[in-house]
């Protein structure tokens, strides 16, 4: 907890006793959703890297690790920095380690974990193997394609075999293969263009792998995909690994593109105030987050969220509603982004406290 | 700075070796803010009470404190609390504090500070006034009017009487006067239709006030407005205080509607991809709120943004644009939001680091 909260959550204590608002994450629900992707990867033999950036918190990503996960994705180098402390040690940076003091941070790194990043631009590449040989480090590299998304990642073809070459060509570097992510496709409500689109571009990342391995270069990790694609990727041939992470916890958005996950990630509030038909809960945008949506008031589905504002959230009842020091739960319509609006997870199972943990990687961003 | 960061901050540096992306504020334009507003309430003969809402760092509260504002206003207990451990100890709790934790901490930290809570429900102002009879201290309360904002507050009337007769009839409890907060005004782009309806709002307001003093209650505090509002607020027969808080670091939805206020508040952030046109930061939705619009590209008038996600933000720009490596700053469209996604907000003056304060309140709602 923060080092100010006087009355910070305890393992044991009912979650009906604690003071509001906290994040909870139901470990239950965590369960069910790691097994059914893990039986995927299993299935569709896949290595499941699970995405931090939907975590944030180590002691959340060491629980999926205990579960089974194959290593992590994250978005940020400090992301992989505090897995690493954490002894996970397994790591993909899923972007780009640009300029002198990220890829210095990098060739850090990359000499007690192992590291792999992507990369899509040659001076870049350059400056990486310059840093992995000042720090006598190698650091693995992705040569990242663009599969449609049109953000990082260089064209399908003969850009990549370039890139991909320079990379195998340069002492500090280890070319590891390729990872093409559709990012844009993951919230299509429509399944069957969802997968008709993500295995287009799977074909795009699979005839690159093609062309790699034709120009004599190894492609051991063909990486992509993720909770809306996960099992159209995994399902497609020459593709390695699938890096989802909303799966684990869950939020009201996905969940209705991805039933087979349950939501166990929830916002405990408070209310502060009521009306007739209404009432008020003391969490508004500012702890969940409405980028993806209004959330979902959890067991009580009379209940509908009709505004939020920075500090509240208002909330229309049949009477009898909450009362003024009643709590309750909403299922946030983006987990990703709610996590990152919280320092504290409070990990709960049968409605009692099992675990405190910080969220490191919160607020963070370099 | 958070403990891990390899590369934190210092004062002294220079702000282009910074590493990206960090959360910049610009200490010239936040003293031409201060003097706009401070001498706007003097103007007025109103005090101007500070919303610690936008803020959230008790490093840039008390470079506030020392310009002359004349208090603090909160959204939560826990920022209440970071402010009096910050020696600010005259603090408006502009919300309700509900249920045995919170009127329990409410009355705690008044045994410490000059603390105002608002109340609109007669069961929480007695649970309020036996917390503050257990800890021996003594609370202010505020009776919350509703002007319009249908949220939290009594109707305009006399329920206003009645509660704050039962407030000033409670030991534990001091009655302070009133708040009345046009909260749903403040973004109005119309400024003639903003300040007739905020007029509207503030008429309600004093009039409870002679209702309150008719019934032999002195009020000393009337409170409200925002820096939407500020100027009409303040310029109300019978209101004592204003209570804005965005002026001081400003954003650029709100610097559309209050030019005279500078924006000061900016991220700075690194290219890590770019394609002929279009330029792609290492800063995205988790950094830059965008629940208030797209952020603007700080001194590239040609560059506009284009796509904002989780983790980066792409940028249409003439060519040559920035090349990887290279940074630019971005105004986020809504500064309260945006500070409470940062840990750290590095203060710069003058192209160089001044200080590095920890965002003490971001990612708690408690």
């Amino acid at each position: 907890m923060h080092p100010r909260d006087p009355i910070g959550p305890t393992p044991g204590e009912p979650v009906a006793g604690l003071d509001t608002p906290h994040l909870l994450v139901d470990l239950d629900a965590v369960d069910a959703n790691l097994r059914v992707m893990f039986a995927g990867g299993r299935r569709y033999g896949v290595d499941v890297r699970v995405h931090f950036k939907s975590l944030k918190c180590t002691g959340l990503a060491r629980y999926v690790a205990a579960a089974g996960a194959d290593g992590f994705a994250c978005a940020k180098l400090n992301e992989a920095e505090a897995l690493a402390d954490a002894g996970l040690t397994d790591v993909l940076l899923a972007n780009q380690a640009v300029g002198p003091l990220k890829t210095r941070r990098a060739a850090r790194l990359a000499a007690r974990a192992n590291l792999i990043v992507c990369a899509d631009d040659p001076d870049n590449v350059r400056e990486l193997a310059g840093a992995a040989r000042g720090a006598g480090s190698t650091v693995g590299v992705l040569v990242e394609v663009d599969i449609g998304m049109n953000r990082c990642g260089v064209p399908a073809g003969p850009a990549v075999v370039e890139l991909a070459r320079l990379v195998a060509s340069l002492p500090g570097l280890r070319f590891r293969g390729l990872q093409g992510y559709d990012g844009h496709l993951q919230m299509l409500p429509d399944a069957a263009e969802r997968r008709a689109k993500s295995l287009a571009g799977c074909e795009q990342l699979v005839a690159a792998r093609r062309l790699v391995e034709a120009a004599g270069l190894p492609v051991e990790i063909v990486t992509g995909g993720g909770t809306g694609t996960w099992d159209v990727v995994a399902s497609v041939p020459g593709v390695t690994e699938i890096q989802p992470g909303s799966f684990v916890v869950m939020d009201a958005a996905y969940h209705q593109v991805r039933p087979e996950f349950a939501c166990a990630l929830s916002v405990r509030a408070g209310v502060v105030s009521r009306r007739p038909g209404a009432y008020v809960l003391d969490a508004g945008t500012k702890a969940i987050s409405r980028d993806f949506g209004t959330p979902a008031v959890k067991a009580r589905p009379g209940d509908r969220v009709v505004r939020t504002n920075e500090e509240h959230t208002i909330v229309e009842a049949a009477e009898p509603g909450p009362r003024p020091g009643e709590a309750v739960e909403v299922w946030p319509a983006h987990c990703c982004a709610t996590v990152n609006l919280h320092r504290t997870l409070v990990a709960v199972r049968g409605g009692r406290v099992e675990a405190v943990w910080p969220i490191e990687c919160s607020g963070r961003y370099d």
